[in-house]
């Protein structure tokens, strides 16, 4: 009788620090041993030395968020972690938000039962704080923190989720008081909407002027704000979606001068330019209006050097999926808006892995370790999932992706989630999971999605574990 | 009849990337597998639940190099390598030097001879050229890294070791084309020379004024020359020994413009300051003479977030011994001696690993993984020698630390070397080994050495995996 | 029957670029002559080769400004300007200030009635823009500055003052369209509300917390955000009171990367330190209650280097003016209070010249060419007053001032402002005006002042002329 | 009987302050009055309210300057000064060379004869220091400098002038004791010969791959350099032609830590780019062949703003003068030669001030006064010759420059010098000098030059006046 409920044989593992050829031997879920001649499971899969790394950790998406009608995202839990699986992501973090005047509580509530029984991959949540009352900050807060809820995002932009400076610090304060980490949006509100007053009335209406309408001095200046409100407080904060150059060297000012100022970016700013906003009025460029945009050329290679050389801690989607040819989506109530009006964000949740493996490790920009370390580990160690989750060691959840290494061109019909384009197609890749595993059980074997009833299960986060404790946040 | 030679137990196993509780299965002197409920071993080792790192590699320490008479090193492989594996390394890289006039070859031939059958851990060389001869440049050098010796390390100061600029090129040169590593000493030899006539002529010669003439510009200015011609071969490098804030600096933007300049501090740097070398002018000073000299606790604080936050990749002793009151050592000749005459360096080869681990790990200065990182895996990964050494991972060497957590005052009767002082005694620390394993080989127990002949092996080296294939250094 | 009114004999006349001996010739309150062997005037002056420069710009100063009851500035424009005749300043340029609510031209209409047969010097007014409706930056704004008010300044802090970023764009591009220059004071007002909140709920409300709810990253956040507003406009600013590292960091920045960013600093960052607001929980700190408030001594290092390297363009005195011992002044009602209820400000309209003649141009900071830029040619350059006023030049105004150079310590009792202190009190000068000439006409002795009913007129200015035209503000 | 020799009536007169409208009155060649309605003078100029600046003083320009055989200068002092008058220069600078093993003084003195009798312009000497012998140190240079030779040039490069790092030290020591202003020419000259031999080995060895043998990291790390070296002794240098963003960079940076490091850039880095050495091989670009030698367009931004923003201090033409088709010149023996052998230089002493003039001023990248200050007070007083020199002051030499504005396009015939092309042939100009005036006599008139024998007079230089006494060099 076997102790093990799956050996997977002779993988090449890779870790965010080592590669190592292995056996990986299942019980229970977890990773139980790895090894050299491991005894024989119930099941066994031949990994035929390909490239075994952890499952990924999406820390940054948008599923079944409400929105204001009549737009509504157009993958829930169902469709989203799907695509998720489909393509390596075994754990997702995406977003409790608050409405103003709602209770944080509410909202929680209202998130857990979008995802109970639907979500394919393991599920965390991540807070967004828009209205923090005394009620929130002195209790809700405090005790969701408590309860497993370690991060929330903040917003700089967006006139229904943006705070206030002062908020903003108030907000922090209780990130360092109770041991969380705060996300910042960082673009300035107030510039985005001069430009955007200024371009409307020049009739300058088209998708594209959305890049012109935030520039990157907008998140440049919003991004030493957030750095300036955190070392005020002395907390850790970390900048999500940074897209170029100037962002880039505010966050590097700040950790030359000791501060703990993380920062993530998306696959948008290493393959899309400003350029696939359109280059004349055409519309088509809806599908790329995201914020803060894409830059130019020069600008991912600024976000290449800085993934390899620890500047960025996180690689996420930042999916927030509308489909272009919906009245619920690209084209709110079937017209084609001014970009004002159009719902911000793009598809990536399936895609992020294998663009990052293809261009990053495979397209000899990143080594393998440092993609693992991108796309799993450290988002685990942000977010307080860590060990459990962003690794391939003894102990772990045993959500595996086993890489097949062929070349193709992408196209929106390989993929599974529930909008109608990716702004990839036509991007070629080297490779894609052969395998996905979530708790030892295969959810996509390369060609077929393997779904089974609640197999995504809610996760409590702990205090991130990305700092050491004095340094960082609280025990 | 089990297949482990030895099992350990219950160790609360730490890597670059991870900390999980596992037992570690050892095989023929290799991790063969780690997990829960491993098979019995013929021998077995209980941790206790204490942590376990990988075995230190000290990727710059000076070993029986040999020195213009009357000075020789304190110590040999013998006793430098005993201090090392009492304080946690378990793999050495020093130094064969090479003569002006000297072939390379023959450096290592000779260097080799010193290390025969004395070693008790293993070891690699790096080479030190100083004499960059076409027959060097064509033959020797593209020839003896093909054979396993991959890096080498270029003097900008020291009469008898400085390269000029032009021949830093050449020898950079093949470094890039041969997929070599250079290590490079950054001091101005002109400004240090300058300095220390002028000292000299105002008969300001005790051992505190070595820092006066070697003050933080000397090391910028060399350290940006450095930079300067690495970008200009377009290969990356390692600056060895960076003590301050002005080499960070220069590091810092080299790295924000794209470049891969690596990095490495000492302890001397985190826990001496240029007061150990004296206030007035006694010659106790002297057995803090090193270079660059130890600056100021504003500068600690800056090595400290430079380790912290990925500025330095390797964290090295420089280990460089020289007897206190010894005619062979700091007393040339027996003699109190003006500075520019007392032998630099100091011992350190026993003491960087628990002084890391418990100011860094212990203190909440840095995360475990980041103390193996440092300590083991870089330094590993720089050099070539990963996954082999420098992890606990299925297939590496079975070189381990079990870290026994015990506060105590640090004197030198506690250590290992041929050294007459430390210069850390006095300091408090939190931790020592209190077992070192080599090759699954207890060789100190956390109160006595086990020496077996013949154990330290040589090592040759692999092209370095610290960087992607494509940007740094050939395959 | 002479054609010159006046002739300064044997002057040695500075200016921004050059010095040189001559006699200056004067007439109808301009010079018209500078020679040697000039033609006898109607009256004669000696200079006996004493330098004379010209008479300074104060360029922020704030006279007799409405405040919120009790308190009240203690100058007004008849002691206000008596006080700049008196230290060398000829020209003031107070601040016309809206109050929210309040048309800018009723504002103006005021500040006129303040001033009128008042003013002992000539003066221009600044406005301070509160309220910018659409009535203020579509047609009050314009024509003002049509009609020769060419400045305003613009608040990021103090709640009946500050403006939001969206309405500091509008205002910057009224700025840009109609070649006005705006002075901007960098705060940020959320973070000083911030921690004056936590200080207080902690009971620290003495006159030294004042610093600590300012902390310099509030400045330098301010600074970064105004630069990058004035970036997306394309319009100069000059950033005023700078008081230290941080800011002057991001200004140099700005500058590197080719923005037109002017700066201002003051005496206080100069000779007073956060020091000076109290050690202990004491009141007599509320003389030095300003804001910015002052820094270190490392920051006043910082602030002469910027001096003398050409980073400040201007040196003002920010003159506020209120008596300590007094319920209209530094004690509200008669009473201590907390910070947070202090008037901000301190007097300087007439040690501003005097300290930085002795300190820079005597001390050997600065040459006494950067001390007429500075004091008197920048300020008139950067406001449209030059060449009328800021030079000795043929067809300026005759606004001159002879140096007595004597060292004395300098008392309260020295002064002719309305204050019952000043903050430098104690201070050993090296020199001081012997002589102040206006239009011509000695209005101080070096003994007396000597008024004249109706001597000071109100100056309409032009644009800006520190920039070239394309580079600048429009013509 | 009229006390002036001459009266220059309704000038707009541009000093590197001010700008005013007054006659000139001009007495035993020296400036003795300024004013309104001076009396008649014995000779009268109307300037019909034309612009009037102080005439131009090149502080860097090679004349008659002795070269490796067969390569000889275009232009002796005969021909280059009669150059410089015409186009508005009325003081040079060039160069006494020490060759290796010659005294100083018979530099100065052969030097000497070859001026003597045959200058158009007044003229003083820097030195160049090319072997610093004690003899040279101790006792040579510092009785040059009391003489009035207050500057000398410092190699960084060029095998026959280059010093070592120790040399620059010891020289640097004499400015420093001496009050002597040292220039730098910076580029790193074994990263130069390492990329010539490369490119030639490649044979790569028109014209063109000149600026791929010195790219601009070559010149920054040199400058990097410098600036340690002065930092070490703690003494003022200015760096000579300094051509785009990465020598910038570091200048900026050095001023921001408050070191005295001046700056100087020529017609080449703003009007020339590297194209113009060529794009295929032709030899024509020989023509444009300096060093550095010009960047790109973008770089051209970099010096416009330094220019404005004060960043330079000293603008100079560099002038070293070779004819093209000539065996003396860039075609050496007759030859058209691997770019290594071309001579270094182009002509430029007389287009310096009307390029400036026209593109700067007229073209709205620069105020009129600060055209001034860089073209004329700036180099004045850096090398010691301010008030004297480069001012329009009373006392000061009448070296004016009356400018017409008008439009032409630039060509040879135009010039007046001994060079058979100018690099700036094409050039659409605004302005050139209607009349130059040394010593108040009329030497160019718009159409002709006016030769007199012995104009050009010798001047001594004092001590620089750029810094205060105490920040700078000694009295």
């Amino acid at each position: 009788m076997s102790t093990f409920n799956l050996v997977v044989r002779n993988a090449r593992v890779a870790t965010a620090a080592d590669t190592f050829s292995a056996d990986i031997g299942i019980q229970a879920g977890r990773i139980v041993q790895l090894g050299h001649g491991l005894a024989k499971g119930a099941r066994e899969i031949d990994a035929a030395g390909r490239v075994v790394t952890p499952g990924g950790v999406d820390a940054h998406c948008h599923l079944d968020q409400p929105m204001a009608p009549p737009v509504r995202m157009a993958d829930d839990f169902d469709t989203g972690t799907r695509a998720a699986a489909c393509g390596g992501t075994t754990t997702v973090i995406p977003f409790a938000a608050q409405e103003k005047g709602q209770s944080l509580r509410a909202a929680v509530a209202d998130y857990h039962q979008r995802a109970e029984g639907k979500a394919h991959v393991d599920y965390a949540f991540h807070l967004i704080v828009s209205d923090p009352t005394p009620q929130v900050l002195e209790e809700e807060l405090p005790a969701l923190i408590r309860e497993g809820y370690t991060s929330f995002k903040i917003y700089m932009t967006y006139d229904d989720l943006k705070l206030g400076d002062g908020q903003i610090l108030d907000v922090l304060a209780v990130a360092r008081q109770h041991g969380a980490m705060a996300m910042i949006h960082a673009e300035n509100a107030d510039c985005i909407e001069w430009l955007t007053k200024r371009l409307e009335a020049a009739g300058r209406t088209a998708p594209r002027f959305h890049a012109h309408s935030r520039p990157m001095l907008v998140e440049r200046e919003a991004t030493h704000r957030a750095i300036a409100l955190a070392e005020l407080v002395d907390v850790p904060i970390l900048i999500v979606h940074v897209s170029g150059r100037e962002a880039v060297e505010q966050i590097r000012w700040a950790r030359a001068h000791g501060l703990s100022i993380f920062a993530e970016t998306c696959p948008q700013y290493l393959f899309l330019t400003a350029a696939d906003l359109g280059l004349d009025d055409s519309y088509l460029g809806a599908r790329c209006v995201c914020s803060p945009p894409p830059r130019d050329k020069s600008n991912q290679e600024v976000i290449w050097a800085g993934l390899n050389d620890g500047l960025f801690t996180v690689f996420s989607s930042d999916h927030a999926p509308f489909r272009y040819d919906d009245p619920q989506g690209k084209k709110p109530g079937g017209e084609e808006v001014a970009f004002r009006h159009i719902p911000n964000g793009i598809p990536g949740i399936e895609t992020r892995m294998p663009l990052l493996y293809s261009e990053g490790v495979l397209g000899g920009r990143m080594t393998l370790n440092r993609f693992v370390e991108l796309t799993a580990t450290n988002p685990a160690k942000t977010y307080g999932l860590h060990p459990r989750k962003g690794t391939i060691a003894v102990g772990s959840d045993a959500d595996l992706v086993v890489w097949d290494e062929r070349e193709f061109v992408l196209s929106n019909h390989h993929l599974h989630h529930n909008v109608d384009y990716t702004p990839y197609a036509g991007q070629r890749l080297r490779a894609w999971p052969g395998l996905t595993l979530i708790g030892g059980e295969v959810v996509w074997d390369g060609k077929d999605f393997h779904p089974r009833a609640g197999r995504g299960r809610f996760l409590t986060c702990e205090t991130p574990s990305i700092l050491p404790r004095r340094a960082g946040v609280a025990a």
